[in-house]
């Protein structure tokens, strides 16, 4: 066992060389230890992961993370070098045979079901149940709590930034701000799960096979001061022939658009004018320029404009600009009114079609402002506020237990959000006629499932008097197996499909839910028998007090 | 070269597996072509690194994550796979040898100097200057930011709450709520270095050789019920000879104690003495028990203090408790109460002095508010908001090309704050006679260091009437070279010494600099030469522009 288990460390590669069961909390061990002393290695637990609220004063939660749940339960193991860091930091007077007993432990007793991964999800509804041996299901907390957190958090911010850019394209460009290096590949992972198109991080794009792009950097135009700088200058046709002069057709053009651009020449920087030659002739048919470094209208787009149409004399068709400082609104929508004056000026239709993409410190809230002002961007490129979930950059999941030796249990709190729900429990989304969901549905395990076109009483799980009755069109059970006997149960879903249920998933919740400013929250409930089972078990606790 | 490139990435494990070259952004890499196609391969450059602002509205900043940049530098090569993909999403039309240039690619012709890690650092002062080939120094930029910016946001963090909370003991439990896998231990790590005593992060105490820390959670306490529940009771005395039954002990004491606790036994839970009893007999050396499950005073605490003097009476000293949840203040000044007046009862001078342990969602303001109260915490377990810097989830650092091929290079900005301060400079931290710094000063690298003794003309980059002479008792020069001809120049601190370094660093910052509320901005200067220097140079690259 112990050999095989190394064996399997040793194919760990990339991401989740890091993910082993020693990525936990110390207390998951030192509970195992006194679970395992007091006898109670052969508990069977049930173990709910949820939260409590949803992130970004929203409404709703993409949920994430699942698949990695998954693999590390597949590889579930402690090697030998694990068995031995735990000898060295655990108290003495631990017994031998439990580490024998750690050797021997693998997740192949534990069943797992869960919501589908990408997924809209709400507070209180178990994204995850864990059920099997409870030293087992409790030395899983952490790593499930660390793939899930950050995972969902992502794609919910990517999939509020995909709402808010309707189909723009959207480039995520965090990775140099990211919580870390693995921060920026999980950033890139699950912001392409969220709705984003592409990254600009190569490795991730090598991982997880997502687009990657990217283009030049202000240094890179600060490092040509003039015409000298350049040692070629040549570019040949696109459909062949002779190389022609690209610097000269591009200062041939320049002179034209300063007619145009109503500028005189000596503004226009000429290092800036090398460096896009430069990184035409390099990118002829992907030439995209970074236009504010010096002044976006007064030399950055102008110099653009000029090697584009010098590129169109080649045959090549330049893809547009990139702006990364000043009034994104107002200068998108002048460059996108010189793209069209210019397409007029010179026939060419495509011209005014040219991409304009927008990167400078972007947030949900820059968006929709952009939105307000009319902007004609098409693309944008945003880092940190994603990447880190600048405006909240945690989700708060927790993994309780509701269940030991087919007993219920509850944690109780004076406050009442967080009151777990006890028991095993099912979850069903009821949808309406529209097609859109109306509640989802916590029942207890061995309850009848809802069914279409049958009245059922949905309520509150706290508040006695919030209860209604809903007839569904359709039942949705949200829980499915993923692992049981030792085995993945579901095949794994790629990302491409995962990135497809959420933007479906979100298509079933109502506009007023999804909403930026107060939104609508969404109705989770439980049944009759659930909610009686629930508030009886909570006075049963709950020790009744003496007034003195 | 290839091959031995790959034997380095087969030889990588752990947090290191994904910092690698690819892990950059996609334009540093179409960059690099442009550069390499417009011969300029061999051209030198001097970037800096540095940020603009301090974070968490502070006026301070440590410096971290120079050990990994040197590291990636160390093995800083493309493997045949990563020419494969890049193949793959490169345009067609990039030639063959650029591919066969990056493959001989490694870091051997650059040069590294950098502050020390560890240093209290300060806006626009390089943090690392990197000087070689244009294209190398440039590819390392993304990498090189990923590394620091959130390093040393944690450090800082970190730094800030060690602070905040004197000399008390401080852990991080942050892993289940970190920005991804590495997300967490980098925030060990670097939680560590800035001040932190230990970690709950089990992979991150493996990797880093931190203190772990950990007892059990609220699962624990609540997978007991009752007394049917201990399977076992009893436990041998310290000192050896029979084993007595603890529950019976336990139960004799708490039966003392209701009266000193003024509660009916009623009210106390069964369940919560068992899961102590039991954490108890697996951990005689180590009791520490979380007391807010059902109630701290009325059940918790007495059941903590009732094991407590059970384990006694056996020869073990618990540890002490751990409070989740509640008035921290409060709970944590009425629990001293309760210890001392045991302590004064039984004539047991060590029980008031137990440990007291909080951890309820707990940022530096809540330490600072609890400071106020008077609060009795002895130790901080401190998770979500430590190792995601709620406050501020990322720090800024920037990477500017200053010089290229012995031309300094300026980039402007009509926000003065994003003007870059050109060419390659030197930096010089100027004490007063008091051992605090007074000063940080950028001088030209080819002027004389500042001397101690002698009065010396510091500028304010931007404000040509912000200027003053400063004698310096001791002038210490901050950049050392860390990397050179290929090698490691100064061996790696070891984290305990870094972590020393930081504190030894913060000593050196007089008070108003470090306080939380309204702190006073430490001075960043330039020499008089300097000054000149850059004011001419942004006068020649800025256009003059026409009114009309």
């Amino acid at each position: 066992m112990a050999e095989e288990c190394n064996s399997i460390f040793e194919r760990k590669h990339g991401q989740n060389g890091i993910v082993q069961p020693l990525l936990t909390d110390l207390y998951q061990i030192t509970m195992a230890y006194a679970y395992w002393k007091a006898g109670k290695d052969r508990d069977n637990a049930v173990f709910d992961l949820f939260f409590r609220r949803n992130p970004f004063q929203g409404e709703f939660t993409i949920f994430a993370g699942l698949e990695e749940c998954v693999k590390f339960l597949d590889k579930f193991c402690y090697s030998q070098s694990d068995i031995d860091y735990l000898r060295q930091i655990l108290p003495p007077s631990i017994e031998d045979e439990f580490y024998e007993f750690l050797k021997g432990l693998t997740a192949k007793d534990v069943t797992l079901h869960a919501i589908e991964e990408g997924s809209v999800v709400f507070p209180r509804i178990p994204l995850i149940r864990v059920e099997g041996p409870l030293i087992v299901a409790q030395l899983l907390e952490t790593t499930f709590l660390n793939l899930v957190n950050y995972a969902s958090l992502m794609a919910t911010n990517a999939a509020r930034y995909r709402m808010a850019s309707g189909n723009l394209t959207l480039l995520e460009f965090g990775l140099r701000r990211a919580q870390g290096p693995d921060g920026g590949l999980s950033a890139s992972k699950y912001a392409y799960i969220g709705g984003f198109d592409g990254t600009s991080n190569v490795l991730a794009g090598k991982l997880f096979n997502i687009p990657v792009k990217g283009t030049h950097g202000h240094a890179y135009i600060t490092s040509f001061t003039g015409f000298a700088d350049l040692k070629t200058i040549e570019l040949k046709p696109k459909d062949g022939g002779d190389a022609l002069d690209l610097l000269a057709l591009s200062q041939k053009w320049r002179k034209e658009l300063v007619v145009i651009f109503k500028v005189v020449i000596a503004e226009v920087s000429d290092g800036e004018l090398a460096a896009f030659v430069s990184f035409a002739i390099a990118f002829p048919h992907q030439f995209m320029a970074l236009v504010d470094t010096y002044d976006v209208l007064k030399s950055g787009l102008l110099n653009f404009c000029a090697v584009a149409l010098a590129l169109h004399e080649l045959g090549y068709r330049a893809i547009g600009i990139r702006i990364d400082s000043g009034d994104l609104a107002y200068l998108s929508i002048v460059s996108r009114q010189y793209y069209t004056q210019i397409s007029v000026e010179y026939d060419l239709p495509w011209f005014k079609d040219l991409v304009i993409m927008a990167s400078n410190d972007i947030n949900e809230e820059t968006i929709l402002s952009l939105n307000d002002q009319g902007h004609k961007i098409d693309c944008f490129g945003i880092g940190t506020h994603l990447v880190t979930c600048q405006k909240q950059p945690a989700l708060g999941c927790v993994y309780k237990l509701v269940e030991l030796n087919s007993m219920a249990r509850i944690k109780l709190s004076q406050d009442v959000s967080k009151v777990t729900i006890p028991g095993k429990k099912n979850v069903y989304r009821l949808y309406g006629e529209s097609g859109y969901s109306l509640v989802d549905l916590l029942q207890k395990w061995d309850e009848d499932p809802p069914q279409a076109g049958k009245k059922v009483l949905c309520r509150h799980p706290f508040e006695e008097s919030k209860r209604a009755f809903v007839t569904p069109s359709k039942v949705e059970a949200l829980h499915k197996v993923y692992w049981k006997n030792g085995e993945i149960c579901k095949p794994i879903r790629n990302m491409q499909e995962i990135r497809e249920r959420v933007q479906r998933s979100m298509r079933t919740l109502r506009g007023d839910i999804k909403r930026n400013l107060n939104p609508t929250p969404y109705k989770v409930s439980v049944s009759d028998k659930l909610y009686s089972f629930l508030h009886e078990l909570w006075l049963q606790n709950a020790p009744i007090g003496e007034l003195s």
